[in-house]
């Protein structure tokens, strides 16, 4: 396709009320799943938030990176288990999590920020004290015996004002899902609950989960039947019929979480299409779900 | 046309580098022609003002308004000439010029940017002293009678404080091109000069001339001859050779004595294309053309 | 009279007490009346505002302009009727006043204001948003009519942002009382009205209004039954016996809003006094009536 | 006399160029002789910094103090001898003059500062390093004994940084003239060195010496010969014709030193003058003899 | 002793915890009694509060004098007599207790402070209005005469602007216990009474004052019953119990008053143990008394 | 050792001078070799630097890791070689070397910090462009083949705007000595040139290497005649006298390097004493060999 030069400039200008209308606000963007994996829509993400860090709105990216680390486990020999979705992490899993999430992922984005033009900043929980995190525990079901997941952790608190520091110096922050217990002990966190988490303590106005799947549907059979607006007070009855359903459940109580702690909205969207930031941000019908609190 | 969101996006994607480019940088736009008389193209060029606003660019817009002066002129029955393509402009016409441009042009301007999203301030020279003027003299050609062109002036002095103060502050300043002597007197000023004067006391990085021609052609009757861009040295022989001719004379020194105080780059583009500004800023090829000092 | 340097310096301490008093604070002037066509008032009036500035008082200036609109309305063969005190505007009318009012009387006293050594800046409502108006609408007397005024509005809020921030840089402002409706449409306001509405945005600590009346009278019969202090609960009582009465109700009722709205004291003074500004800030007695809460 | 309300504003208004003229400059006034001893007086001095102040010119006052020394001493019994006019001052001596000049002479004007409504801060030589001293030692005339002035210093350099402080936080400094040597030793200077020192330091615009003598005459016996204006080249030649004479001497040097680093102008007034500060700076005539650099 | 270096490291990262615990707050210590006499003490003092200005720890110093006093006043050959513990104090007495401590004692405190590195800037509570005092009243005990204390004076407020503002400048303030009547009039308070008026003023972290005695003990003849803290409610039974008595009951109601009025810990230490204001800041023992809220 | 308070006390006061001298000034440290594998040296080394910031020193500390990443090339069962002291780094390896640096050596650092009270955060080249790289080339000695050292690199250059933005906000900035080059690719850089370009950029006061020797000796077999200070210019002398041989040579020429581009004062001491890095700062004699201008 051929545009003219004004064709351009008149989507400019349709962008122009969406601009208005963010500046100055954070998004805190979780990057995971096959947007992290395909070059062309990790530049696209990248690209996305520069974008937008340039007309004035402050993205915050947490980001993944489990294949990354099935990788550099594979390399070392070292197997590992997972149980509910969950890694088993013993400590010597968690110091090679930590290395690739921290030392190699992170820095890989970071440097592609750079090379695209903008001034990205690579910080993990333990950099300033950011996250604060203790070890999660899993209830046992009746009768099964409990599981020790090892290294894997839970936030327990956020202290954002390194990103605060960084964000209005024009950088934008980068974070790896790392805990710091108060022992000191390093921890591995859902990428999706530090976004939230993170989120919430910034106040931001958007919380933006991107993920392998177009958002949630009435009905999993019929592609029309896409749930653009969900709203909190919905969620219980939609887990209840299914609707809400295996991994999808923990993405939106992420999202309900960060709406109770004041985040203004949350979106479920598909990272596997280009520039799905931008459109969100940008377009009026958005992409994905949205979830929101009335 | 109708464009997927992908290919919105795009759009959006492509005009990275220029917002990063044009930054925080200041754009003296004079505002004039046929792109003031349209209401599409009056609406296209404060949007994209505001466009330029939102997404870290200054405007400065310096306006003219012979139209409008003309019309009430003709409503109070009052005749004038013009000399060398300037209006004679005695003490009572001067009070119309000033009421119209100050009063009536200038501040549906700033309604306009206002109703469109934008905080517009109108300011004529004589606000926080602004532009001085003196009297402008037109030396008699040889055998003739020298004209006294009356409360035409030309630039004597440009403070730029106030435009300085109001900038930051997030306002884009619109301009009336009414000069005042050190007299208290007021002089009408041709609207190319004051903008070129302003552009050189802001040290702008642009000044871009809305004309109602597509620039300056090798040969006027051949389309394709449109020189994109000229060099400050090539003027004098452009001029001698008729290429640059007419009315495109004072515009071209306009962007000449620009250059030589310190602005960046100079551009005759045609106000009659929707979006011309954002066309100048956002795309490689721009439109019009370009003079530039080396 | 010839007063010796100490007789001149004994004056200049008199007035310490009350510049320290007032230093710092925002006095908003109703300026119109005989005080905007002598010339000698004029300069009075503005010799006034800047010696005001200078010790650290911040005034801003609301005028009116009547006697300038009815000679161009005059000289365009446009007539005008008059219900109520309040001129009947239609569109074509209000093209007239808006020009002569911020293009040409607002223009003339900021010229003025910098000739004699401030730093002015004209301003309409229509700039940075500053009036939003309403079509005014006034209820029909029994068995009478409706009366349209057309284009005369009332203030519906006013956006202080822009005279906070020039006045915080030196700035004198200037206001003409030019409102402008949320659909872009100008209104005509009554110029005290507006400095009542000004002063109670920007909390101002005075508001005076120059009018061409010494005060209000216990008596109208006896000069020397001037009432120096009303208190706001005794106006209506002054209203129902005839004391406040005519062109007067309208001024009291605007000190009344503006006392009810923050505004610390108000005062109706006789702008016919050269130099009653000064009189009234600088001197025990003050002149005119004083309109206070309590 | 009585003067009317207008009148009274007139003056105002006449000061209103050197307001304008001096606005945000810094005057530095040694505050001696009869203006400290004269209750009137002394009002009119404080008062008149305080309205300085006020409109925003930043006065800092250097004080003598001799009269109250001479008094404390003869309670103690001490006799002290004279040398050039200067007080031979041993070390018991010093300990008297520092006491009354820095805790009491200095606490007193500070006192009146605050009471008139002024925001005084004493301060002397010791306090943030303002003044360090060295001994002054006097070269013996030719047949004679040197003689030691004991604790008589003189200026070695000046840490305007408590100045700068204070004056811009609306204080008004008052300091006493004592000095600190680099061995702690405390040195009495005589307050026009240490008030030239201070405008040096400061870059003051105006050095104010308080005397209590009319000025310079041309012919002593001429009360109509007095020097308005005195240029730093003639001064060698009056000194030698004997018409710049005595104590004379030193307080003109002192004004030539100032104006030699950078102080703009520099008044030896008459202090039994009331008011006679601010007819100095805000007349046209001035009063007494200004010393100027060209 | 000798010291490695290494061994002096250790220690320097023992006070590591302290400095981090009160880095930016406040700490006003009432200088006085044998501290102030000894020249070792007293340097122990000024470098102890040097130090903690250093390392980011604001002390304020409250001092007395009443050994300078009585020197002067029997030079002077004044006799005064005390009554509670209290100088009755005449006009001609409060004359020269005022020299002393504001003159003398004050500037020999900040002459110290600044030859041993610090940066001291004295004042006394005339200075920037910093003291506000009235006449203390006794009432007369029962049958006996009233006791007329003369210039004897109580706080009545304190203006703590100039202490904030040369605190932050990296000032150290030196106070002398004057205070200023709203007649003007001079007033001689309590050292002990001052500093924890200002301590509460400045809602100091820690207000200490230096004794002559170890602290308050449960048992007068058992130097091992030493009460390291006390709570304020505990107070009034110690008083009853004599366990605080004589001079240490207004000590103790000074801690009280100022833990009243928000300052966070109070301490009467031993001013007779070099450097006992760094023992107290950074050891975990402390030394002498702490009289706390709970 | 048991101290007294007292004598503790005194310790603290003994390096007062040492804070005022270095406050607010930079200290670029190399943190590498023994003290990085000791826990109680690690604990002693970032215990200083917290000190140090407490103090009001900014520590800024690069590290190296060798260590580390030789146990995890171990365990992935990768060899490498050596040339030169320098390891040869193919692409697969250096994967291994940044994953280690920045993901677990300097994480571990930072969590240090923030364990004993600092605020610590950790960055490498790649964050906020701080270091840019280009490979390094060895010139193949005369007869030999050029070795290839694969990712190993030298600084292009420094952008240390990160630096000083999260220094002046109170945190210690631990850089991982890894580069990226313009196009992308990741380079090993040895830990002791980053530090001295850093402390250049820096215009650092103190660059500081810690090494496991005690400095350099002018007799190696005389562990008396240790050179405390060495100027540039004896540099190239004492190389050619062997004096500075083997790897002391790369550290030297490093801190020649820092001296010539501004930095104040380099330091080659021995990070095998605990504390070493207070006892350089805070001690006359310091520890190690000095290295400076002249």
């Amino acid at each position: 396709m051929v545009l003219t030069p004004l064709e351009k400039a008149s989507i400019l200008v349709e962008a122009l009320p969406y601009i208005r209308k963010f500046s100055g606000q954070t998004v805190v963007i979780k990057y995971g799943g096959r947007a992290m994996i395909s070059d062309e829509l990790e530049r696209g993400v990248i690209t996305d938030c520069i974008l937008l860090k340039l007309v004035g709105i402050h993205p915050v990216i947490v980001h993944g990176g489990g294949k990354a680390i099935d990788e550099m486990l594979e390399r070392l020999g070292m197997k590992t288990g997972f149980v509910h979705g969950q890694r088993i992490t013993d400590e010597k899993t968690m110091e090679v999590v930590e290395m690739v999430l921290a030392g190699k992922v992170n820095k890989e984005i970071v440097t592609l920020i750079n090379q695209l033009g903008g001034k990205g900043i690579g910080l993990c929980g333990k950099d300033a004290g950011l996250i604060t995190a203790r070890k999660k525990t899993i209830p046992a079901p009746p009768g099964e015996e409990p599981v020790d997941l090892g290294c894997v952790g839970e936030v327990e608190r956020i202290n954002p004002e390194i990103i605060e520091t960084v964000k209005d110096e024009g950088y934008i922050p980068v974070i790896a899902p790392i805990g710091v217990g108060d022992d000191g002990r390093s921890y591995n966190i859902n990428a999706d609950y530090v976004a939230g988490a993170v989120a919430a303590a910034l106040k931001a106005n958007k919380l933006v989960l991107l993920t392998d799947v177009e958002g949630i549907f009435a009905d999993r059979n019929d592609p029309g039947s896409l749930l653009s607006v969900i709203r909190v007070d919905e969620v219980p009855d939609l887990i209840a019929r299914g609707i809400i359903a295996g991994g999808m459940i923990p993405k939106v109580e992420c999202c309900v979480h960060a709406l109770e702690n004041g985040v203004g909205r949350t979106h479920i969207i598909d990272g596997r299409i280009l520039h799905s930031i931008l459109l969100e941000v940008f377009t009026d019908e958005g992409v994905g779900t949205m979830v929101v609190k009335e």
